[in-house]
């Protein structure tokens, strides 16, 4: 499989993808039908949501086109080289991808060789659930299984940080108490402007640290393990 | 009804119910049969949670027993004259009060006039949905459906602020991506500190300025509004 899984699409105080623009070039190389699943954009028009990506890769001398286009979605996913899956609210994108049976569609196609790159809400389906999202469940899925494109959960926009003078849990908090629920369950956090990275059998991270999170043990960076959780 | 909807359990900086203690001690006066609901909990025991609220409703000289130790918990919600539901996992809450049956058997004793207090997943189990938590998804519940003792929707733990050097989406904007997919959708947003009170046909806000979304509109004070949407 190929697959990007980026963090987020915007570095703090950075223009849209910039951090990103160097490993989409190198990932997207010579890809001729890349197609965009706009689903997670709820406040945003479809329409300018692609024009959005078309000019981050117009930069790159590429092409997309969004799926919302098409009568047939499925359709579009079967003919693409290269499927880009935006980030927004993963409970909505999850309950298109369920409405518009591009669960398997996607999954069939990336594991014959298809490009997948996700960022946000698109990082977080490509893991085994939707449990480790951050977002809110403004819309109930069918179910919370995802692509499972990886054998783990991911957490994008993951930080440490607390809001000043407020209380309720930090992040870790939260992903203590899915463990706590998922034993076996384990976590990729990625920080913004991070990424996972796969071609063919090499699988690595970039942008900076990336952490594992793991029932009762504590948190360490997956450059270390990566070979132990991703196989 | 009789409802207290405290958006947190601990102000910053602040013990454990502290910034509560007047509001539950008139609220709570005369009842002799006060459960509470732990279900929330997920990384404390719940001997220890509930022995942390037997030690705030002591200091008010009250007493509760929390439904875990009884084989039947329906049993215990019919016999109460007052229901506490704790904070922690929404998701995890609701599952548990829809697998052990409590959502039909809290809401026909609140109705009935028994006492309801909830405090931050407690208190969105007391909306209509669960859509508007800010919480990790880590189990699936049946439904997003909730208690219904209110006829909106709750934001515990409302904040405007953003993590420093941090991308992603404000609360504010979750919150709007839950209005654009549910316009006839009304969000009480309650800021640390604050709660909703009902007692009989009285219904008023407590601790600060509690705050009303709608689809469409600017945020207003609740305080001005309270009777159009509360009823």
């Amino acid at each position: 499989m190929n697959l990007l899984l980026l963090s987020n699409s915007t570095n703090f105080g950075e223009s849209y993808m910039n951090h990103a623009l160097p490993v989409l070039g190198s990932f997207l190389k010579n890809c001729s039908n890349i197609v965009f699943v706009p689903y997670a954009g709820v406040t945003v028009s479809w329409d300018d949501y692609e024009k959005k990506v078309q000019q981050v890769l117009s930069a790159l001398s590429l092409e997309v086109r969004s799926v919302h286009h098409l009568q047939d979605p499925a359709k579009a996913i079967e003919n693409a080289d290269a499927i880009l899956v935006g980030g927004g609210n993963t409970f909505r994108l999850l309950q298109l991808l369920q409405q518009n049976k591009l669960i398997t569609a996607i999954r069939e196609r990336v594991e014959s060789g298809v490009r997948y790159v996700g960022w946000s809400a698109g990082s977080n389906v490509a893991g085994k659930t939707i449990c480790t999202t951050n977002d809110m469940p403004i819309v109930q899925p069918e179910s919370f299984n995802a692509l499972g494109l990886v054998p783990f959960q991911i957490n994008p926009h993951f930080t440490e940080a607390r809001l000043p003078n407020h209380g309720g849990e930090t992040r870790t908090d939260r992903l203590k108490e899915y463990l706590e629920l998922n034993r076996e369950g384990r976590v990729v956090c990625l920080p913004e402007g991070t990424w996972l990275i796969q071609e063919q059998d090499v699988k690595t991270t970039g942008g900076g640290d990336v952490w594992l999170m793991e029932f009762g043990k504590e948190m360490e960076k997956t450059g270390e393990v990566i070979n132990r959780i991703w196989n």
